[in-house]
């Protein structure tokens, strides 16, 4: 945390309100660091961390706190949709006390923005002594998780200041999926031309990402819609629950609403009762395979009265017309590249609620950027 | 769900004023029931469902919705502790679209009080496609899920009738622990004795809910204090971050009340930005291996200005003293029988807190009792 916190004193919003907008607005620059480090450009392959060998490997462990968790839950996807890796996640200050069955042969990857965070490292220490190797996913490369994990995996973001992470979180994401392709590789499960085709996709998001950054304006509009709500619900389907989840624990944490996020399929099985006229939610459903299924959620809640925000893409946005009251049209993107292109609508709706309620979008309330205490 | 319906026509609350207070008051009964269909009481031994063999399986798979999803998480507990059998937990609206990483050698367990609802059916589908073996434990024999499953178990609760959940929860989560048991003495884990001490802990849980539902009165009166609340908060570690969840979700679901479950460990990383004064934080701790752990999390809260309700037993309450505004004790218990035991309290904590409101307790708004569509 040292080094962190020596920046934090030196380091500079420049033109920007706050520095979680700076960071916000920095992703395109800090992905492309992210990429350079876990790609070879030239070559349109994955350079795997030295000693990371995921052939040998039956089964991965991803344990994590907070948002580094949910960028666990995406990788889970792309590590069983393109290498055919079986993926446990598990919530650090859990993980050790459920008497997890762990085999020798599994990797357990840590993922903490200051790698620092208590329970995530007491997780990798019980991973150690059960034999497992171990992998480090850090913005802190001094950090004792860094140094404690057979592998130490940067994820270049640079400093974050804000307390709520956003171009961590984007970062720990984008290196995930570099490895999840990576590791298809080294199983065989793809061919270097597929590989190539999934780092070329991977490089794109910089673009991407700038391009999601120009609906800003929309969704500060947007925002205004929701300062009056003491609930709002997230909700998506596939890799876009842990947005949803990602979407409602920003708001949460900066604009003090009432936020929770869910698989869209579990709405009817309880949560739908708190539905009623005028509650926010917000859909998050690029044109996938699940479209169709979301909207139709989607349509429920609005059937009873929810004013519906559907965060989405130019064919999503096509398909849904006069669905939702409000449509935020992020860039088209694929299955690895469209969690992160959604979760910069999340963060830009929570920062702009936040900046019209007048919260302390830097310090929120009652948080500390890194949680070194159990 | 055809018997359900006809039954529930002729149903009768009798002294009940609702068929949720019937059913919450039903359960000692129905346990054992329940555990009469599993156990052995006179050799006490588990009666394992025939062609059920956890000796060749590698995996447990459990997939289901709502309420009987929180049963699946609370049984992850049981199967790794006792059995050592690696547990996976699934969202069954979300479970075949992540193209999950299947071994034909798991074994898939459907949890669903109707045996019909729709995404549940549909994973089980898939995974007899995929040529797993498949169990569905089910309240209704007669069932689209019993009917085919590989091996149909039932929960023995008789008719619901209240739209939340409550017998059958307890009865699914009962039937799992035992079927925990019989798979560790399959696969050698335990011996006969061992096996012999877990079931007499299982049969003693009709006296222990007879004395849990004692508390009526008291939870009746802590109710009171949640009918001004907009936003909940329940905390558990452990087997009892199902139970956190359950509690939220019974509350949501009757009371309207936007009421969240969280491991207690993760509130740091979020989500204790929204509290503040007065808000409600109920914090499910019996005096077990993670009891200090989580009231320092309620002490946290509480310096906040959380209004803290504490259901603990009695060691647990002895403990705690004057760290918590509200009390509840319910009997001792063990790691298998808990997570039955505290469940009660939050059935009653939910069912009160609706009655202050004055919803309709037995016919929530926007739910069905079973959802036969995606």
């Amino acid at each position: 945390v040292t080094d962190v916190k020596g920046v934090d004193e030196v380091a500079n919003k420049g033109e920007y309100a706050h520095f979680m907008l700076k960071e916000i607005y920095e992703q395109p620059e800090t992905l492309a660091r992210t990429l350079s480090h876990y790609l070879d450009l030239s070559e349109m392959r994955v350079d795997m961390p030295d000693g990371l060998d995921f052939s040998e490997i039956d089964r991965v462990i991803i344990v994590a706190c907070g948002t580094a968790f949910i960028a666990g839950m995406v990788a889970k996807y792309m590590f069983e949709q393109i290498a055919a890796i079986p993926v446990d996640i598990d919530i650090a200050s859990e993980f050790r006390y459920r008497d997890p069955v762990l085999s020798p042969k599994s990797l357990m990857i840590v993922v903490s923005q200051s790698g620092e965070t208590a329970d995530t490292l007491a997780a990798l220490r019980y991973a150690k002594q059960h034999g497992l190797t171990t992998a480090a996913l850090v913005n802190v490369m001094t950090s004792t998780m860094a140094r404690e994990a057979d592998i130490a995996m940067p994820i270049k973001a640079g400093p974050e200041i804000g307390v709520a992470s956003t171009k961590a979180f984007t970062s720990q994401t984008c290196a995930l999926a570099a490895l999840a392709v990576g590791a298809a590789f080294q199983t065989g499960r793809i061919d270097d031309n597929a590989a190539a085709t999934h780092c070329r996709d991977l490089a794109s998001l910089p673009q991407r990402v700038t391009e999601a950054l120009s609906s800003d304006t929309i969704i500060a509009k947007t925002a205004k819609g929701l300062v009056t709500a003491r609930s709002a619900f997230f909700l998506g389907r596939g890799a876009m629950v842990p947005i949803a989840l990602e979407g409602a624990l920003k708001l949460k944490e900066i604009s003090y609403i009432h936020a929770e996020g869910y698989a869209a399929g579990e709405l009817k099985h309880g949560p739908i009762a708190l539905i009623e006229d005028g509650t926010p939610v917000i859909v998050i459903a690029p044109d996938d395979a699940l479209y169709e299924k979301t909207v139709s959620n989607l349509q429920e809640v609005a059937a009873r009265g929810a004013r519906v925000i559907l965060f989405t893409d130019p064919k999503g946005a096509a398909a849904a017309k006069s669905l939702s009251d409000d449509i935020v049209v992020l860039p088209e993107a694929t299955p690895l590249t469209a969690p992160i292109v959604q979760a910069i609508g999340q963060q830009l709706l929570a920062y702009y609620t936040a900046v019209e309620l007048g919260t302390d979008v830097d310090q929120p309330r009652n948080l500390a950027k890194s949680v070194t205490v159990e």
